[in-house]
């Protein structure tokens, strides 16, 4: 039985920059680990005008999950900047399951979206 | 002709704790079974920080849907908490089909999402 | 190239009772024929408690799209209910591709869900 | 590895015509490009009632995303009118990965919807 992909592709990502209302802005990288051990994840991000941002990494423990914000990923002290456009390339070191949500909260009531991730097959 | 899969993976789930408005806020797991015969739906959910919380059951009878509230759903008494960010994997006894969709009411306008689950293919 | 697929399922499917606001509830299965020819596309409601209703049909003109209100359909007379949770299976005379979406104005502010719907591989 | 596929197909397109509160309605196709080199992406679009418009042209850089406003496509001067029920095809010179994600505010608070757009296969 098949524990998921290697690597995951979210085309639309986006750091809503304002928040108002009761919760905040945000968008998480849900990932399911359904392996024994724990996988460590790297998050690459595309741009529309300069260079990718490589290598945030983070750790699922095994028959775990973990819903990871991006605004909390970073390599080297680089952060995802909020406010613009940009696209995600997930790689794991395990086959995981990936799924991408966004909550924007720039008006006082939420907008939600989610897509489940798209799966690269090697 | 294909009467679905076995297996599906829903990686961003969360039950909101509040409700404002007209509607409360909910989770629906969206089982539609195309089979002449019942089948019985086991979903497993998996935390961030605690063991999975498995076997939880409910069954869906032949040529019907059933869009089962997570919240409902309990093993030997235990149900999934609300407010706290998990994933599920369910797993059917015969080929199904299924969709996520969640209603968050925390601000009195409503918010909705949903994705169709990920398939296992074995 | 292919054009799409013959048989797409769509677990959940519920037509909102309410409106209120600018714009009425509604869902939409959105049809893309891309094939020189006109197609027939029979739309079959499963439920969670009463028999199946069948042989929903609408037509889609040859390289054209058709975003059919699911409130619009019926067979003989029997219409989809409204308030009531659902499910579909979409045929086609020809492949086609289809994505489904709702519209909810339970509240006076929108919100708004989308899935591509699962395409079943013969 | 590869870097995704050539056409893409996104049947609910739909440009609300009003907009209200702090951000404009409006609808993005969402293309990562992972290859070295630049590809050009050529939209074309599919309605209800009229002739296809086709060949919307632009372009996305090696190892960039463009999140691409539909409202600023065209071809010899011809736009996709708002408010009008239509679909896309999307066919790119190299393989590339893309999502397509609405906001509707039409309503002062916002609604959010987004899909992976359907891949084909040949």
């Amino acid at each position: 039985m098949s524990n998921g992909e290697l690597q995951w592709i979210i085309p639309d990502g986006y750091i809503p920059p304002d928040s108002s209302g009761q919760l905040e802005s945000h968008e998480s990288i849900c990932v399911l680990n359904l392996n024994g051990e724990e996988v460590t994840v790297t998050v690459n991000a595309f741009f529309e005008d300069r260079e990718p941002l490589l290598g945030m990494k983070t750790t699922v423990e095994g028959r775990r999950t973990k819903h990871i914000r991006t605004a909390s990923l970073q390599a080297e002290g680089r952060f995802i900047p909020k406010g613009v456009p940009y696209a995600m390339e997930v790689v794991s070191s395990g086959p995981v399951y990936v799924q991408y949500s966004r909550l924007d909260s720039t008006q006082a009531e939420n907008a939600l979206m989610s897509v489940m991730a798209f799966p690269v097959k090697e």
